[in-house]
């Protein structure tokens, strides 16, 4: 049966779809499928891509003669600053490089922001409460650092050109116990979304009450173009013209760029700013690991070197996002039981269901093998409140094996959805 | 003029003296030497011992057949875990590998405690003041982060089996702001002191009136022999036969046996204070570098492959150390000017001057050109309360350099003596 708008149905109707859905998904049980889709991580082939990396490295001597095996060299080495400089049009003098996370450098920078406070403001650990604005959804692991300082967060909805810049700025002009904001501008996390020049500037020149009210801007996916090549307005600059200069830390890393487990990750921020990183983090390290900057940046070559890199990566990763949209489209579009955005770039396809069917095609899927990631994940304390936002992470299985995981998600969204319908029909 | 105990001269003779050293300095500083000798890094050749970890990593997959360029993996790959388990001596399921620095898992640890607490007690950050008792002369990083934090600086004096055990103990006994205790337990930085068996056992079982109460054992030099294998008591059995199981977190790393800025660090504790620490650090990171612990480890292959690594840069250090110690016992021996130990192995030399030369001794040594580690940074808050103490640090110029230096640095230790003798003669 061909069901097109399943909203419509009547409860026999449905009650009849539910069977049929019940058989395909009966059939899947049998198949012993055997899938990790919860993380955004990249496949073998898609790492093998970049197996450069792991060259003999001949010459450890930087370009300003430092030998890279010593200590030293807090703000990393200068090729690797200059690259990044060059890659993302950000001076290289905003820049530090730091180890093979930068999850890492933004939870230090807000541990730091509650041990010390910043330009004399009182450290945030002496105030009753500090809450952050989470764009949401958003990328887990964000809202995990929050959680795990006791940061209140407060969820903001998403737009097609970014958060809700009416909620955050009224949000932030009256509640100074606001400290910050979460953000990925590009192919947001798991949306896919890129944020306008019109929000970035209203983000950087909005009246906050917290004089150290800070943008966490992580541009995960800064150069993760795969079907077009979206770009976003330089949020330094624009702070900077509004009179915000140090309103942002900016974070990137080659973790989907080169490997996962062993990039290479920056921080970025005001001069002043960094004084003060510098001044903690030479504290905390005497410096990161030189040789995986100098073995990342000689793969690497220049910022075009990455960018002609990133056309390799997307034409490996654009038939892995055909294969969702399309089965997507081909399974899911009209029923009425789900929608979702087509991402320019990035790493996930975001997917809505019916309100409150979530969970339970999470846990279809989960039951017959194919492991997606939690329900409610993108949402602060992983609520979603409808319950109904799961994203998908195609980088990881071969395209054989998405294709079988995806036409299986399917059905569970369908079950999911008949079965919600038939709830209320009762 | 061979001269023996200076300090029985009249001053008529320290004034003739003075002359002649005053003559021998000047020449030095005609003959613009530059040299660092300010830290405790390896040296170029050295360095190039290792030289084989930059070797192509032909094969990423661990022993568990884990991708080792992709992410996950908190705990660290199991070879590496099982390598220093061996080498030390300490369960594997007590073993987190982390980046390159133990330092920065120092940090990280001290932060924990100060955001979380342990184990049900208050985090130190709600504490009125927390104190940690420093062992002194001490690793200057250890006390800078004391400082960092803000945490209160007590000194404890040094004996020859390890710190003021009867002060210790009477201190941790009465005061419950004591929170912790830095120790470099084997070839103690700077002096090389090697705790005894009594002094690991007095620190495991000692009644402390903090609930919470840590012991960071930073075994930085745990293979570092030159002169003399030294064996350690084991301090996590120690603790666990008194009773207190989760006093000790223990460090680690090969940056002093592989590379200083891309080696492999770890934390050892206890499984409960373990879990405690993944906790966050799973929020904090989703993984260290796992392709370096390869490296590292296909390097260096097993524990008593480490240990004849750890013979070959003996070897390459010996002479140095012969060098400074042969030096100081030519020119210095009998003057009565300075005081020295000789180390078994670790890193450092230290000396100490006649009371209130240190200072003078290095800003001598550094108008010379010679750049010796700061006079006081071996005590809390940078205060030598005698101000005598000086490290040598012999590992990174060449031997020629060394001889050079340190005949410059004798006639640095002569003037400031005899300067200062005459300054009480007057």
């Amino acid at each position: 049966m061909k069901v097109r708008n399943i909203t419509g149905l009547s409860k026999s109707q449905l009650e009849e779809y539910r069977r049929e859905l019940r058989k395909e998904y009966d059939h899947y049980l049998t198949r012993n499928l055997k899938l990790d889709m919860s993380r955004g991580k990249p496949s073998g082939s898609q790492l093998d891509l970049t197996n450069g990396v792991l060259d003999k490295l001949d010459n450890y001597m930087t370009e300003s003669g430092v030998d890279a095996r010593n200590y030293g060299g807090l703000d990393g080495i200068s090729e690797a600053r200059r690259l990044f400089s060059e890659l993302l049009d950000i001076p290289m003098e905003k820049i530090i490089i730091g180890g093979n996370s930068s999850l890492n450098l933004m939870y230090d920078a807000i541990v730091r922001l509650f041990l010390f406070g910043t330009h004399g403001n009182p450290a945030w650990r002496t105030l009753p409460k500090v809450k952050f604005l989470c764009p949401s959804p958003g990328y887990d692991r964000h809202f995990a650092i929050c959680e795990d300082l006791g940061i209140e967060m407060i969820t903001i909805p998403m737009k097609d050109d970014g958060p809700d810049m009416d909620m955050v700025e009224s949000l932030v002009a009256s509640d100074d116990s606001i400290k910050g904001i979460w953000c990925v501008p590009l192919y947001s996390n798991p949306e896919g979304i890129c944020y306008s020049d019109e929000v970035v500037d209203r983000l950087a020149k909005m009246k906050t009450a917290a004089a150290d009210f800070r943008i966490f801007w992580d541009n995960a996916y800064g150069v993760h173009h795969i079907y077009r090549e979206r770009k976003l307005k330089d949020i330094f600059r624009a702070a900077e013209a509004a009179g915000n200069p140090d309103r942002v830390f900016y974070f990137f890393s080659t973790s989907k760029i080169t490997f996962p487990g062993a990039g290479v990750a920056l921080i970025a921020s005001s001069p002043a700013n960094l004084a003060e990183i510098r001044k903690h983090m030479g504290i905390q390290t005497i410096g990161h690991d030189k040789l995986n900057q100098l073995r990342t940046v000689r793969y690497l070559k220049s910022a075009d070197g990455v960018r002609a890199h990133m056309r390799a990566l997307a034409a490996e990763l654009r038939p892995k996002f055909d294969m969702v949209l399309g089965t997507l489209e081909r399974e899911l579009g009209g029923t009425g039981l789900a929608q979702w955005r087509r991402p320019d770039g990035g790493y996930f396809i975001s997917l809505d269901t019916l309100d409150g069917c979530a969970k339970n095609t999470v846990a279809l899927a989960k039951q017959a093998g194919v492991v997606l990631t939690g329900a409610g994940a993108a949402f602060p304390y992983r609520k979603d409140p409808r319950d109904r936002n799961i994203r998908i992470a195609p980088t990881y299985p071969t395209l054989e094996e998405l294709k079988e995981a995806m036409e299986l998600f399917c059905v569970c969204v369908k079950l999911a959805g008949v079965e919600k319908l038939l709830e209320k029909a009762n």
